[in-house]
């Protein structure tokens, strides 16, 4: 019966996800090594109607999806075809367990890969989950160079879930601007701000009005098929799990399907405790399975939407659209009814609540370390550094080195970044978090934390008022390498004495990406058992450019030897030897 | 009294002139290093009004003159401070002896610099005259990344004309697209053509329509102090040279003064027996010394303007216009005429006839080998190959590989490009240039051709119909490494038996750039005694990039060794070594 309708359907407007099902999900089955040969090129492209250049993967945006098993190798030839722009490519939420070279990430694991060069990424998915890939160089994320990891459990395992079905969802934000002129912004003394996106994308689609005044002739085509809205088709009766992730430069954002509940299974990689939602929050860097059941009316469409939360986007970015399609309704058939409005954009406690709600399933918890060795606490701040807008970490805004450490590191550069590492706390006893504080002696560094191997780090990101009055923005954190355990999460200054003791040391989620909420503290705790370098920062893509990280380094001379193809920048020009 | 009247005009207009004077020219006279030190960056800027990305050296574009004596030592160091993207510098009409590696012609001499890294080039300027400086990767010369070199004579020797002062004035058009955008256009199927400029700039001054309808807002600002016209200010009576050359991306270019003939003293560095034009015509690549008397009525300024020939482009680019600003007059003053109208664009027989008239100075006459050793005809047509319009020489369509070939022949590295050369000629019998040809056999090629050294190489250009009925274009041809001895131009088919005849033996002046016109031929001679790998190619940046080139390589075993900072890229990745 599916198998029929997967027949009948396969017309244009499937035709691409019927090729994915056909070719790439049946033969992987048994294999070790998945192998993916991809070319990485500017197209223009029209996601939201309105056509500019975007880069893809092997023509596409997003780009194909990973799908392999637990345990597989996962091979990538990346060949950069973009005329004069690096690349890297980082595989969000795989922990690179002895391949830290593979990391992706532009100066912490590797030089950019110039034009013309094809790099071979290569590293092991050890656990089963939804996981992302997505440029980790200048602000290239932004420019549509990402997509989706699908780890499948091994054959006889099964999930603590039930469903017939699985399907991918990336909701982004999208901007019309160029990377390179919203980087220069950023850098402009006067600072100019990248605003709010022109669009919210669903699985690649969204809509911009193309009414709008003052484009130019032939830029926005409302009719055109690549903005036709995404619709994910389903049998009456039949049970789906959406693998719903995000990749938005900037928003926090909400996720609802019209009448119909979402159970919330999995947290990046990890079984959740289930819970039920109407609206699912979903910050930058996280991916969340959810379990819906196609038990409604089955003569009509039903709207899935997304919108912006936290910011107060509503003039400028409408929601995005797409369709939950009840087969056998036309997937373009719009749904007769409005599409449901999100909760508030400034309802924190809604936010908060479901961050609270995720712990780890009762048959998979893994206990954390009950203590940590090592305790630091990271105030995110807004600072004023030589006329320009930046963010900061312990006041040190961070910037990228032009040497990776994992080189330098092992290499023993010394005078390849700053050797004083940031501060670890910040002045707990006098900041005012709800203050607006001038924040005039920022310093920026390209500074790390070394961690001792095989021990516990506790951090506790402390969010605080921007420069604006009465302001305080969500920052996502992702974490490299690791994943790390959820302890809690805050309204206010953190108590170092007290809030340690209201730890869930019981069933704590682990994750890779966890939300900073306005005005609050979220506390987490890792591992350092990873040999490598792996950053750790602000998802926010402008947030990042501007300074809001922190890298780690761990177990250095565990390290195996690092491939030549990562070198040929800064001081690795020199040491690169044939392979 | 100049040095008065520079003090007095030394306001907020001048004030970078005057900065130029002031601290460049002085000290520089006895040096015989010149040490440069550039960041490479995006900045928002206004040429023409309209305000868009454009690539900058110190803040500036067009970038520093460099400004040395014969037999300097020039020094730049170059950071590349460009968010994700590449960049390196050619310096055009530099022969590079014995610095090969510093020619800067990505994938040719050397690897592109990648953001973050220093790059050093150094180089003796070891002949008197006017020359330039311009990116040479990808298409980002038209971003805006150019300037002037200007070497003087040594203390007491003069020049073989007389003149006060002298001024340097780049002409170059100007397009609102990124180079992305265009660069993507013409490598996409169908193919989107770059269309005719903008504007046209002087000295990186132009005025664009800011009343042209569907321009976002803000975008255009036509009071921007930016886009005043380029004013060069004379003081009656005096004597000026102006050293004027062209970097446009595609425009062939005539340059007029009202009420002012030009005396023609220098080509491409070579001292040229005068003659006198009202309109100088330049092409992409070229550069020319003019003299010019302050002798009409003082009470008002000149216009000074450029337009387009040789493409029927006055619909899309209103000419460019500046002022010759006759001091006291204030050098924004209007005249109060109507700018002069250049010629017209279709007249090919006053170009010819200006190309004809440039003979080298009577007492600078290098004699040219009498005979060559190797004789190469390289026909120019325009192909479809892939599916792609490109332009091809005898039918092979030029690709750069990832791998600079200087390395490449240096290290024996035969696998990095093709080792079979290409044709050096084409069935001069058969093939009917007048006629729209399919060019369906083209092929694409990083095959070069190897020139046994201290040989004399005759290369005739002939140009033929595009793929357009009726329709021939103009071609700049640029050789690096090298001048060459032009030896003739003529309409139609190059005759191989009659015109060799006709070349001119006795006084031909050396270029470096030299026009094929339309429907035409250009015979040269070069002797092949520069140990390296030299790009010559059509210096319109979309021709080039489609195709346009060749590349020669001579006395490869006499070439140092190669610094390790031209490395790291394609197969040179893992030979490099620490200096």
């Amino acid at each position: 019966m599916v198998q029929l309708l997967q027949r009948n359907s396969c017309n244009c407007i499937l035709l691409g996800f019927c090729l994915l099902f056909c070719l790439v999900k049946f033969p992987a089955v048994d294999a070790k090594i998945r192998h993916y040969k991809w070319e990485v090129k500017y197209e223009y492209k029209s996601p939201d109607c309105f056509k500019k250049l975007v880069i893809t993967i092997n023509g596409r945006t997003p780009g194909p999806t990973i799908l392999a098993q637990q345990g597989d190798t996962v091979v990538v030839e990346l060949k950069n075809s973009l005329l004069t722009e690096n690349v890297a490519i980082h595989w969000h939420g795989i922990r690179q367990i002895g391949s830290p070279w593979s990391d992706g990430t532009e100066g912490v694991t590797q030089c950019p890969i110039v034009p013309g060069d094809t790099f071979k990424y290569e590293f092991v998915v050890d656990r089963p989950g939804t996981y992302l890939y997505h440029a980790h160089y200048g602000m290239q994320r932004e420019a549509g160079l990402y997509g989706s990891i699908r780890v499948a459990l091994p054959e006889g395992k099964s999930e603590p879930f039930f469903y017939d079905y699985d399907r991918s969802i990336i909701l982004n934000d999208w901007y019309h601007r160029s990377t390179y002129e919203q980087a220069v912004g950023l850098s402009s003394t006067p600072f100019v701000w990248v605003g709010e996106p022109q669009s919210l994308l669903i699985q690649g689609k969204g809509r911009f009005d193309c009414a709008t005044p003052s484009l130019e002739p032939g830029v926005c085509n409302a009719t055109s098929p690549e903005c036709s809205p995404y619709a994910v088709t389903v049998v009456p009766g039949k049970t789906y799990r959406l693998r719903i992730s995000s990749l938005t430069a900037l928003s926090a954002l909400s996720f609802q399907i019209e009448g119909h509940n979402m159970t919330v299974v999995e947290a990046d990689g990890h079984y959740v405790e289930p819970f039920v939602v109407k609206n699912l929050f979903i910050y930058s860097g996280e991916t969340y399975s959810v379990i819906i059941k196609a038990n409604q009316d089955p003569s009509r469409n039903y709207w899935m939407t997304t919108n912006v939360v936290s910011r107060n986007a509503t003039a400028s970015a409408p929601p995005g659209l797409a369709f939950l399609n009840y087969y056998p309704n036309h997937p373009r058939r719009s749904p007769p009814t409005v599409p449901p409005a999100g909760p508030a954009w400034n309802d924190v406690k809604a936010r908060l609540n479901q961050s609270l709600a995720i712990k780890a399933h009762r048959d998979f918890i893994h206990t954390p370390p009950q203590l940590p060795d090592r305790v630091m606490v990271f105030l995110n701040t807004q600072n004023q550094i030589d006329g320009k807008r930046r963010w900061s970490v312990n006041n040190v805004s961070y910037n990228l080195p032009h040497t990776p450490y994992l080189i330098a590191l092992k290499q023993n550069l010394t005078d390849a970044f700053d050797q004083t590492p940031p501060p670890e706390g910040y002045d707990f006893v006098n900041y005012d978090i709800y203050k607006v504080q001038n924040n005039t002696n920022a310093t920026s560094s390209d500074g790390i934390y070394r961690l001792q191997f095989n021990t516990t780090v506790d951090i506790i990101l402390q969010n605080a008022n921007t420069m604006t009055a009465n302001n305080s923005e969500t920052h996502p954190w992702h974490l490299h390498g690791h994943d790390f355990w959820v302890l809690g999460y805050g309204e206010g200054k953190f108590d170092m004495l007290n809030d340690p003791k209201k730890y869930n040391l019981v069933n704590p989620i682990m994750k890779n990406t966890v939300p900073v909420h306005t005005m609050g503290w979220t506390a987490l705790r890792f591992r350092a058992d990873n040999p490598g370098v792996w950053a750790f920062h602000c998802h926010i893509e402008s947030h990042f450019y501007m300074g809001m990280g922190v890298v780690f380094a761990e177990g250095i001379d565990k390290v195996g030897n690092l491939p030549s193809s990562i070198m040929g920048c800064g001081e690795t020009k020199g040491v690169a030897h044939r392979p």
